[in-house]
């Protein structure tokens, strides 16, 4: 009973806290509610990175700051207790005198984890955490495989015929622009996906064949960087990847690519031409290089081969695939994967599902 | 303006036809429309093989029959010209002096084709040919293709989910019955289309594995006859293809199973154990005893070898191929193929493809 109260009021911190999704990382979503007298006469979340906490806004909120003596502070996550870009969290608890503190997880960032509700316990806070606590991680699945597996969060996206073809076979002819498999519903539900995360990564043959722009035009929020992967510098300058209206890496090989080209390169703003070693363990040079730019999530847009490495190695966390109501007989094979299925709709004729890793294969 | 028209009558005729659907074979489906100053005074269609044309059935329905003197007769195939089971429909037309008769397609059986149009014509009728001749080509599709290519006309079905699986792997605890991909409208369907079919063929992996009766149970019609292609006869002897209610071919190699079970099999009424040489073309000797046996289409519903098999040797003539909302991630492929899409539609979030066959390859 006592817990399905808890559970009522750390729902709700979990709505406010999925409202930063796409503006608050590399931090974690976050949010806060403060209960007195059964209650709500506080809330808030993190919603931007660099701004207050989710705590600090709920605080803020409260006309009547004597009430938080008798409250009780919901939060997502366990209170900072490090002076980061604001003040730590737990001496703003301990300051205003709030009794009690509901947690849903433990944060595992290095640095904080378990010393925040230690602080609050042995200053006589009344601490209890655990509650909707795999919802809470779901939600910041991201910030949490950035800081355990120190590599991006990997959503793979693709869509492919029902008799498993992404792509039609391409001539030296065919039109410079994708082969469409599902429809404009589905297309608006990636440019929203694509505003969640904070890299959008294709290989060389999709930026060739399809020309995509790889930004946010049919949703409302930030671009992804843009990650490109091309071993040899094939991709002619005239693809809209080089159009320097967004964060562009671009990974190459060490000596590919003419002076010329290079040359050129250096005038397109926000491009950054990374060369690494393609003769060992390319994907890992390459996620090392997206956590130091603290990218902390990617969505890989193809194509097959570039989809197909990742799976391989294991380099993944979601799948999202489109399966479309089009047969293409031959062309290019879908990439092959074996997932946990978490969910499935249907989406204007196109069945849409959801996978998750649930192998233990990783770089860890 | 007159082909209009002309199309509107036999429009008709080709519905009334398809009545028959089912219940004539190895005759064609035929539907006939007596039209007598743009009012239809007459309509018939052949119902049952033996029982009368649709000429007949159309004439006989007319009440004032010294209307046919001034009429045209609508009808859906070349009016027959030789004494089968019933005598020849010219004669009737002749003896009834009706002026003009509109035809769709010629006979392709090779005792009428173009005869009875001659007869008619060396007599006065006014005789106009081709009218909606595709639409009745596509309608008797079975019985063209069992009279020009002398083999049953093949339909392959299957339904396979959307990572291209048809089963799961199989061990030896696992439930002897069907993994279903689809859903119970999708049963419905399949037999309504194993009620408009002579025979339904299947290997032996799909008996051993699902058991399947292979009648109609959910829809209202003839069962068709069973096929089983079980070349050791290894498929156990409590499988309900072996409950001799319905007529039942079993393929087998020459000298496979025992004495014992051949002496079991006398017993099973209606059932046809067949030898062929499995050395050489198989599948022709399959279908020619078929065809020996009159039966003039067959529906094959698996397993993945028996219809990659007839793939591969071109020996189909439609696919429907249903796609389930599901993934299995391993198991038995599904069969591969290329062929012309004709239709799809979504039947509770299973989309279902039909294909022809536009390749030339077969045994003609």
């Amino acid at each position: 009973m006592v817990n399905n109260i808890h559970e009522q009021y750390m729902r709700r911190c979990l709505e406010l806290a999925e409202c930063g999704l796409g503006n608050v990382a590399p931090n974690p979503m976050v949010g806060a509610v403060i209960v007195h007298n059964g209650k709500i006469i506080g809330e808030g979340y993190h919603r931007k990175f660099g701004e207050p906490h989710a705590e600090v806004n709920a605080v803020n909120a409260v006309e009547d700051k004597d009430l938080l003596r008798e409250s009780t502070l919901y939060v997502s996550l366990e209170p900072c207790n490090h002076a980061g870009k604001t003040p730590p969290c737990t001496n703003l608890i301990l300051e205003h005198k709030i009794p009690r503190v509901v947690i849903a997880m433990v944060d595992p960032f290095e640095k904080v984890s378990g010393s925040g509700i230690q602080k609050l316990r042995a200053n006589g806070v009344d601490v209890t955490v655990g509650i909707l606590e795999d919802e809470a991680k779901w939600l910041n699945r991201r910030f949490i495989t950035f800081y355990t597996k120190k590599r991006p969060y990997i959503i793979l996206k693709w869509a492919q015929t029902l008799d498993g073809f992404i792509d039609i076979e391409r001539t030296a002819d065919s039109p410079i622009e994708p082969n469409w498999i599902t429809n404009n519903a589905c297309r608006t539900l990636v440019h929203r996906w694509r505003s969640e995360e904070n890299g959008i990564l294709v290989g060389n043959k999709t930026v060739i064949n399809d020309n995509p722009q790889l930004n946010v035009r049919y949703w409302h929020g930030s671009n992804p960087t843009r990650i490109l992967i091309d071993r040899t510098l094939a991709t002619p300058n005239d693809r809209a990847i080089f159009d320097g209206t967004q964060p562009t890496v671009v990974f190459t090989g060490k000596n590919s690519g003419s002076s010329t080209r290079k040359e050129l390169f250096s005038h397109i703003p926000f491009l950054d031409v990374v060369s690494i070693d393609f003769a060992k363990d390319a994907e890992v040079q390459m996620l090392d290089y997206l956590v130091q730019k603290n990218i902390q999530s990617i969505i890989v847009e193809g194509g097959s081969k570039t989809l197909q490495n990742l799976i391989t190695l294991g380099y993944w966390d979601e799948a999202r695939i489109f399966y479309g109501p089009k047969l293409f007989f031959k062309g290019v094979k879908a990439p092959s994967i074996v997932g946990e299925p978490i969910g499935s709709e249907e989406i204007d004729g196109t069945r849409l599902f959801y996978l998750v890793n649930s192998s233990a294969t990783d770089k860890q």
